[in-house]
């Protein structure tokens, strides 16, 4: 309180703070902008003019956080890969319905406006924005000073792709005997990490800066490692419609998430022997005690996409993929049934 | 940690209570679709036809949060009017643009899935929604354990909305000699709460059943007032051109909002004898010895809404309002110069 009362800076939020930080974040926005953004940053709601491009337009949208990821970067002090992993992950939930990116907004919210560590933030869902060519139309950073600490932020996004109508991935063309093609993960991604932190924090005891074992890096670097975009090299084949389905494997892993995309009737068979976990995960495994099933429900293990494909462009596929730098993996077929069916 | 080792749900992450929340959801959300929506709750995005009654349609997004006053519904224990604050708000953020809402999304970030909680909070989101003729496309429910209180939570909406590009609310048409249109606001909306929760818990120190001072209702109904939609009353006479500009009165007030839609320029004159602030402002005021500008830098000061109008129809535009229940006030005229000049 000052000397004459209270203002809205003894109470803890600082609107010049917001200003600036807002003046910083207007070069790294504007940075995203395509022709059809019609607005900079201040308006109250960012413009975009609908494509004229596709035929009976379809808007596919999503909302997404980055869950408790955000420990880590706190506890690393790093800031500038969760809002990748952010837009990425919106990227993928609209891309397996057949959508590209059109525009994306953000919301922030933190104790106190580290004009630095918002910057920071931000750069990172603008540098993704751009990668997968979505403009950064907008978003809200909230001061919420006794709601958050000082260092710690809330961080979610929400995207709109369009998709013309006759080109909606809706499973429909979906049938047993297509292949389901997996594509690799880049670690956690978004999800099970509170799980993962329990594990690798407080029952192995690890601090952020400790070598990970069996990895010849940091905790904080395995953990934040980024949550890739599987656009560029799934969009390619999605133009050619070589592709009957596509499942992105979130929080429920594949047994949560690719019987989401099939159709009625259809279940799909996977051989976990198609491929080797990635380390990180048997690491966790095997220090955490969890159970084998459990690890395939709660994290990718080394499958961030399962692309389904007609058996009769498999090998296509397979080798397109390949070409553009990927590592592939067959995990299995389409069968009569339903949800997921392990084979060893 | 269970007998056998680590499970998501011994780490605080319960996906059995998620789907059981979601199964509650799909009914309060299914009541707002349209017949644009191409889809329901559980695929990875929502699906909305681009309309195609407007040429060259535009679309206007904008995201937000409710800010501390969650922290009032949570001293309250009353979750299902956050949620309409939210939607109402982000609808007025995009009018303002000339546009009609098309759909919403929200995110939900708690620290342990109490399913009544979410559901609470998710009808108001889909009450509102459906008040503005705007569809709950879809949403993020997160559960952050060890990030958010077991009975806290955090919460951000993102709406999408379309204006057709030559009826785009920008500023050009705003002359010296407008009238400046003032809406009243119900109560502090969902901005300053930081330092209105600062000067009535801590400074006066009322519990939230306590009656609230000089009103004859409780803190906690006061200051949970619904941040109304101003969509009902003002889309007809936008429909008709007879707005020029419109400035929603959030953070910042109305110096800090009104200069925002007007041309280079281009000032606001406005009266504050015009008007007499609602007695909640003036007893934050009084109690909190807060500085008079102060008071309308954070605060609305009891008008939530500004529309610029042309000089030769405002008589009407008082008129049609009044008609509709409103109590207009005509605060003062667009001048030549720039900001907000004060007369009282």
């Amino acid at each position: 309180m000052g000397d004459g009362g209270w203002s809205y800076r003894d109470a803890g939020v600082d609107l010049d703070a917001a200003e600036r930080a807002k003046e910083r974040l207007k070069a790294l926005v504007a940075d995203t902008r395509d022709e059809h953004t019609l607005s900079g940053l201040g308006l109250f709601g960012g413009l975009y003019a609908v494509p004229d491009d596709v035929d009976a337009p379809v808007l596919v949208s999503s909302a997404d956080g980055v869950g408790t990821k955000l420990k880590v970067a706190f506890m690393a002090g790093r800031h500038d890969t969760v809002g990748q992993c952010l837009v990425n992950h919106c990227v993928n939930d609209i891309l397996v319905q057949g959508a590209r990116p059109l525009f994306f907004l953000d919301y922030l919210a933190t104790g106190q406006m580290d004009e630095s560590v918002v910057a920071s933030v931000v750069s990172g869902v603008a540098i993704a924005s751009k990668e997968n060519g979505c403009v950064l139309l907008g978003g809200e950073t909230a001061q919420m000073p006794d709601f958050y600490a000082a260092d710690e932020y809330d961080l979610a996004g929400f995207i709109v792709g369009m998709v013309a109508r006759d080109r909606i991935l809706d499973g429909s063309a979906i049938e047993a005997g297509h292949a389901l093609v997996g594509l690799p993960s880049t670690g956690l991604h978004t999800n099970g990490y509170t799980l993962a932190r329990k594990i690798v924090f407080d029952h192995m005891g690890l601090k952020v800066d400790d070598e990970f074992p069996e990895l010849d890096r940091t905790v904080g670097e395995v953990l934040l490692d980024v949550h890739r975009s599987y656009l560029p090299v799934l969009w390619p084949l999605l133009e050619d419609g070589a592709l009957s389905g596509l499942a992105h494997i979130t929080g429920g892993g594949i047994p949560g998430n690719l019987p989401r995309v099939l159709p009625e009737g259809l279940g799909a068979a996977v051989d976990r022997g198609a491929w080797t976990p990635p380390r990180l995960f048997r690491v966790l495994q095997r220090a955490g005690g969890v159970d084998r099933d459990e690890m395939y429900r709660v994290f990718n293990m080394g499958i961030g996409m399962v692309a389904v494909v007609p058996a009769e462009r498999t090998a296509e596929v397979v080798r397109r993929l390949t070409e553009s730098g990927e590592a592939p993996i067959v995990l299995g077929e389409i069968v009569p049934g339903d949800g997921v069916t392990w084979t060893d």
